[in-house]
């Protein structure tokens, strides 16, 4: 299944596999497709930390990185991260924190042992973002940077492509797929709406096909329902150069998340998962629950905007992945995954899970092909 | 592309399209697929007149006939079709009444000459739904039948299948699969969120494979989201045994829509529909435009469950047909449509249709071959 793309990144196999576990990332990378480390949610130095061992343990192979690199927000691009964090914190209603902070105390997640509460912005801004990019620029193995929301900023994506590195960027809307061509960048992620985290609703059988024809010869991958071969062969009929998986990847073996999280996932049907704005202030595809539930009632707060919820949120971030297996935490934690969660039902290893996609792909073509031939 | 399935009904190609306009029906079977005619909204009197059309234009051709079957209403079994719905009508709000024809009149929607207002029930329930059954049994060229709206009475399964031709039945989530195999049905279409009409909401690419497995060797055809013949190919990988088409055949040459709702479908995006109870009561995928809004908002009233919100509709959906021209018709037309509208930009014949899919099916087959041979 070789490509241009394959080429260009030195790897076998056109499986980009999104992850926040070192260990998955190197796994994949090892068995031909390329992982991906999504850095949102590190500080630098945790970043540098998990480059840091990828790089001890990947051997020759190549990786990539996840960042969000916002387009600037006006009259904000000249503060520090600290003072935009002030700023923004301020704009947050109380109501909204009080909320919060209620519905993880009703459901028994535990507070930090220190007392305090952590309201950060999660990289979610070019101020936190940059530093994690400049990170990721010092390091051979990784190859290709990938921005997770929008097109990156031009002195961005010049500073990638400068470095020898490919850059993409994720979309849902035709209109989104045109910016990145504009931008120039090197390959582009559609995602549909079936994806899990950001996504938008147009269906990816729907949504892939156009993103091809609007992409004019850049490589797309798709994102949104990938979890078999059969699925990545659908892909590729509809003209995409390769695969982007996420999902996959939170049950494996090697996934750091804790069994309480895992077990929510393997049990999840497809119709378990929603679209909702009540972590990030975007849509976002994750598992539905209290928590997704009661930021859609009518008598509660609304979730605000991004990147303002994200500071409501942040706290109930970090504290119900510590606690993921305490009292009702799973409850309100939050799960982001695609729909194809409900066709991911046993731990493998990330090795497995490589070697099944490429057989259930040979599989299925063998089928078509016996169709064709009647 | 011959199947089991393709024998048993005696077509070549296991294309099928469901269409409400008798001259697709014929032109798609005999181009080498199935013409499914939807006769929901006919009278018993006005489908005798279609089939008899399509019975004299067909030649030797099969078709088939859509029909909603719903499972019988609580102490609703024994009622005339004028006491249901005289029943019904009587548990309809005049609020909801006075605000659909408020929109109507706002968007300069005429009314019928003779001042009257039409409701009815449009065909669902089962006292306006078995007349419908019995005309289409009396044909020897009907070879099956379809029912839009989950798994169809025993009898009615028993009644279809003793006359010698299939039953399937539409259906958008896994549970529904299962119930329509324990039916004994002779194939399923498995629609997903993308598709037109009433849908569920797991996309396609997720859902297709999951009714696959489900189905237990039941044929599954694919709906939500066919619209080339790349499409075609990722169904057929995805494991299904066909694909069923609708959005497809709305603007054809030979469809009868009034220029004005054609035009609306052409010039819309993916991103231009819309999931909505406001016409029939359960979710239902349409182009969004006033009155899918209107019906949205929290200041309005909220659209009933099935059959009443029909009966608010009725007059609506039958007067921005007649009318679809007129002043802002459009704006508050009942216009069901998936989201591959986005794909379809322009009127073709439907023999051309039929052509296209064969020929980008072969194509999208020659890439991925070759992609594999590398």
């Amino acid at each position: 299944m070789r490509s241009e793309l394959c080429d260009k990144l030195g790897i076998e196999h056109p499986i980009f596999a999104f992850t926040h576990c070192r260990d998955v990332v190197v796994a994949v990378s090892k068995a031909g497709g390329i992982g991906v480390l999504g850095a949102v949610g590190f500080t630098p130095e945790q970043l540098k930390e998990e480059l840091d061992w990828i790089d001890a343990h990947i051997g020759d192979k190549p990786y990539g990185v996840d960042i969000v690199i916002p387009q600037k927000y006006e009259g904000m691009g000249d503060m520090s991260p600290e003072e935009l964090e002030k700023q923004l914190t301020a704009m947050v209603p109380q109501e909204h924190i009080d909320f919060a902070q209620k519905l993880l105390a009703d459901h028994g997640v535990p507070e930090w042992e220190d007392g305090t509460k952590t309201m950060g912005l999660l990289g979610w801004t070019e101020a936190t973002a940059t530093p994690l990019l400049e990170e990721a620029l010092t390091r051979d193995k990784c190859v290709m940077i990938a921005n997770a929301l929008g097109t990156p900023p031009a002195d961005k994506v010049k500073m990638i492509q400068d470095s020898g590195r490919l850059v993409g960027a994720l979309c849902g809307k035709v209109k989104q797929v045109k910016s990145h061509v504009e931008a120039g960048l090197d390959f582009i992620v559609a995602q549909g709406g079936e994806g899990g985290g950001h996504t938008g609703d147009v269906g990816s059988i729907v949504f892939w096909p156009q993103a091809v024809a609007a992409a004019e010869g850049t490589p797309v991958l798709a994102a949104g329902g990938i979890g078999t071969g059969q699925q990545m062969l659908a892909a590729m009929a509809l003209g995409c150069a390769g695969v982007w998986t996420g999902s996959l990847w939170l049950t494996v073996e090697e996934a750091h998340a804790e069994p309480a999280q895992k077990e929510s996932l393997l049990k999840a049907s497809s119709e378990d998962t929603v679209r909702s704005r009540s972590w990030t202030g975007k849509p976002c595809r994750m598992l539905k629950n209290d928590w997704t539930e009661a930021w859609e009632a009518p008598e509660n707060p609304k979730p605000l905007g991004m990147p303002l919820q994200g500071l409501v949120s942040s706290d109930g971030i970090r504290r119900t992945a510590k606690y993921a297996g305490v009292a009702d935490t799973q409850k309100v934690a939050f799960n982001p995954v695609g729909q194809v969660v409900g066709q991911i039902n046993s731990v493998e290893s990330t090795r497995g899970v490589m070697m099944r996609l490429l057989s259930e792909y040979a599989d299925a073509y063998e089928k078509v092909t016996a169709q064709l031939e009647g």
